[in-house]
C-alpha cells in the first residue's frame, strides 16, 4: 500500500515541498486525494448547487472515500465568474458551472450549455456524446489546461420574470434585463440592455429596480429565490436556454495525475448526475409552477407568435454572426447545427407526434 | 490484502466448498468478483446488446478490474425469457433485459418498461427517480431476489413493420402481430393474434408469414435485423412503447456480498449507460430512417387520428384492467399515474410547446 498523501495538507504547507515531490506519480495518484471544486452556485441551491456536492458523494462512495471533493459556493473561494480561470490556473481543481459563463474566452463555449432555439436536453446529450460534440469541447478546453463534462441538465427553461407584460416587440426596447449567452445578444438587438448577472446578484437587482427583468432557470429554481416576489410575469417556455447543459471542469493537470478507474469513477458520476437532475427538473417543475401560480398569483404568459418569429429570426443572425468570430467557433456551430437537424429529423417521427397525440385524444 | 477469490472458480468447482465457506464476507467482498450476466437479446445487438457490455466495460474500468462481468446473449447459457428466473434462483447473477418480460410473475413490471399511451424516456426516468417508482421496483423485485436498475432506453418506438397498410381498425382483426407487454393486449382487444416473442425470433416469423406484423424498436435497431426485407409499411410513433426503459437485474445474495463503493459503482454505471444509450438511440434513429426509406424503399404511415383514439381508448381500458389486478399492481399504477400526469403538466410549458414553436417559426 503506498504511502497516503492528504493533497490538501500538502498545499496548505503542513508538507513540505521536499516530501511531495519524493511521491512519484503513480504513488501519488494512489494515495487519497483530496480536491477542491468551485462553483457558480449559491451554497446548495436546488439542482444547481446539489448536483455538485451529489457529484462529491458519488466520487467519494464509488472510490470508497480515496478522492473527496470539497465544494465551494460562488464568492467563498473566488466570484461566481472566475471559477474557469482558477482551475484553468490551478487554484482551484475543478468548477461547477454553465460554459457559457466562460464566453469571453470563446465564444464557441456557448454551444456546450445552450443557445437560443438550440437543442433540448436530450439533443445536447446526443449531440455531445455521439455527433461529435465531445471531441471538439475537449479540443477547446484542453488550450485552458482544462477538461469538462456534462454533469446537469435543466431542461426547458421558463423565458423569465418580467415586471410588464411583453405584447410587441416594443416591449423589449430599452428592457434592462439578466440574460447571459447569446439570449442576451438576441435581447440586446431588439434594444434590450442585456446584462449577466450571477444567480445570486438577480433578487437585489430585480428589487432595487437597477433590471426589469431576469430569467433564471425554471419553476424549482426561480421559487427558491422569490422572483415572484419582485415580479409579477413569467414567461413560457423559454426561447434562450431550451435544455442548459451545466458542467464539471478539472484542471488537466489534476486529471492526468488520477488513476484510470479514478477518471472512470469521474466520469460515471458526472454522467449519472446530469441525467439524475433533468429528471429533478422535471418532476419538481410542476408543482413549483403551480405554486407559483395558485399560492402567489403569478400570471403566466406566452410570447405571441409573432414575438417567436422575431425571436427565431433574431437569434439565427446572432447564431451566424458569432460563428463568423472565429474558426474555430465555426467549426462548432458546424456540427452542432448538423447534430440539431439529426435530433430534430427523428424528433418529428418520435416524440413530438407521440406528446402531441397523447395530449389530444 | 484479503486473499483474492475468483468466485467463477469456486462455482465450477475448482475450489472446495470449504475454502469458499471459510472466507468471511467482508474479505470476499474485496477479492475479485467473476460475474455472470444473463441477457435478453443478441450478442452485441445495437443499443440493446452492447448496453450490457458497456456496462461491463465501466464497471471493470472503474473497479480497476476487482469486478469482471461475462456477458450471455440470449439462448447463450439460458433463453430470453428465462434470464428472469436464472438470476433469481442464483443460475446466473445479473441480468441484462426488459421488465416486461417477466409480467407474468406480475402485471406491475409492465410499468417498469413502457405501457401504452404511457411515459417518455425521461417521464419515466423522473418517475423512477424522484416520483417514488425506485421504492416500489425495489419491493417487486426483492420479492424475487433481485434488486434491478435502468440501464438504458431506446426512446419513443416506432409502431412497427406491417405487410398491408392499416386504414381502420378492421385491419387488426385477426392480424398476427409480434408485441409484448401491455401493448400486445390492446391489439388483442382490437382483434389481433399478439404473441410476445423474443427479437431473434421475429425475422424468420416474418418470412414464413407465422406473423404479418411485429414492432421491435425503431429505425437503427429494426435496421440491423432487416425487417425491411419482409415487410413494406412502417408506422410511427409508437402507441406502446414510449420510452422504453431496460434494465440490469442482480441477485441479491450477490449484490449483499458486495462492497458499498461496488455496489455505487454499479448503481452510477447503469445510470451513465441508460443516458448513453438514449442518446445513441435519439442519433442514430435519424440516419437509419433515411437509409430505411430512401434505400430501401420503405414506405412510413402514421395511424389515422381515428386509429389512435381506439387505440387510447383501449389503452386506458387495458391499464385500468391490469392494475386491477393484484393491490400491489394498483399501488403501482396509482404512482405511476401521478408521475405521468405531473411530467405532462410540465411538459406543457415547457418542451412540447418549445418543439412545437422551433419547428413552426
Amino acid at each position: 500500500m503506498s504511502k497516503k498523501i492528504d493533497r490538501r495538507a500538502v498545499i496548505g504547507g503542513l508538507a513540505t515541498g521536499t516530501a511531495a515531490a519524493a511521491v512519484s506519480a503513480p504513488a501519488y495518484a494512489q494515495g487519497k486525494r483530496r480536491l477542491k471544486m468551485v462553483t457558480t452556485w449559491p451554497k446548495n441551491f436546488p439542482g444547481l448547487g446539489t448536483a455538485p456536492e451529489n457529484i462529491a458523494k458519488r466520487v467519494s462512495a464509488m472510490t470508497d472515500g480515496q478522492i473527496e471533493i470539497k465544494i465551494y459556493a460562488a464568492g467563498e473561494l473566488v466570484g461566481a465568474f472566475e471559477s474557469f480561470d482558477a482551475v484553468s490556473t490551478g487554484t482551484a481543481d475543478m468548477y461547477n458551472g454553465a460554459e457559457y459563463y466562460w464566453q469571453g474566452k470563446s465564444t464557441a463555449f456557448n454551444f456546450f450549455t445552450a443557445v437560443p432555439f438550440g437543442m433540448t436536453a436530450q439533443e445536447l446529450n446526443a449531440w455531445i456524446d455521439f455527433g461529435g460534440g465531445r471531441r471538439l469541447w475537449e479540443e477547446l478546453s484542453a488550450k485552458f489546461n482544462v477538461i469538462a463534462f456534462q454533469s446537469a441538465n435543466t431542461g426547458v427553461q421558463m423565458g423569465g420574470w418580467f415586471n410588464k407584460e411583453i405584447t410587441s416587440l416594443d416591449g423589449f426596447k430599452g428592457l434592462k434585463i439578466r440574460m447571459p449567452g447569446l439570449g442576451g445578444e438576441v435581447m440586446r438587438r431588439l434594444g434590450a440592455a442585456a446584462v449577466a448577472l450571477p444567480g445570486g446578484e438577480i433578487f437585489p437587482s430585480m428589487k432595487s429596480g437597477a433590471i426589469d427583468a431576469s430569467e433564471w432557470v425554471g419553476p424549482w429554481n426561480d421559487l427558491a429565490f422569490g422572483f415572484h416576489q419582485v415580479a409579477e410575469y413569467y414567461y413560457c417556455p423559454g426561447f434562450h436556454e431550451p435544455g442548459a447543459g451545466l458542467s464539471t471542469g478539472v484542471n488537466l493537470d489534476v486529471w492526468n495525475s488520477l488513476s484510470k478507474s479514478q477518471q472512470e469513477i469521474i466520469r460515471n458520476a458526472c454522467a449519472a448526475e446530469n441525467a439524475s437532475t433533468t429528471s429533478e427538473y422535471n418532476y419538481k417543475n410542476a408543482s413549483a409552477l403551480d405554486t407559483l401560480v395558485k399560492k402567489h398569483n403569478v400570471k403566466v404568459r406566452s410570447f405571441s407568435p409573432e414575438i417567436m418569429q422575431a425571436l427565431k429570426q433574431t437569434s439565427d443572425k446572432v447564431l451566424a454572426e458569432a460563428a463568423a468570430k472565429d474558426p474555430f467557433t465555426a467549426k462548432v456551430f458546424e456540427s452542432f447545427k448538423a447534430s440539431l437537424a439529426n435530433s430534430m429529423a427523428w424528433g418529428a417521427r418520435s416524440e413530438e407526434p407521440y406528446t402531441l397525440a397523447r395530449r389530444q385524444v
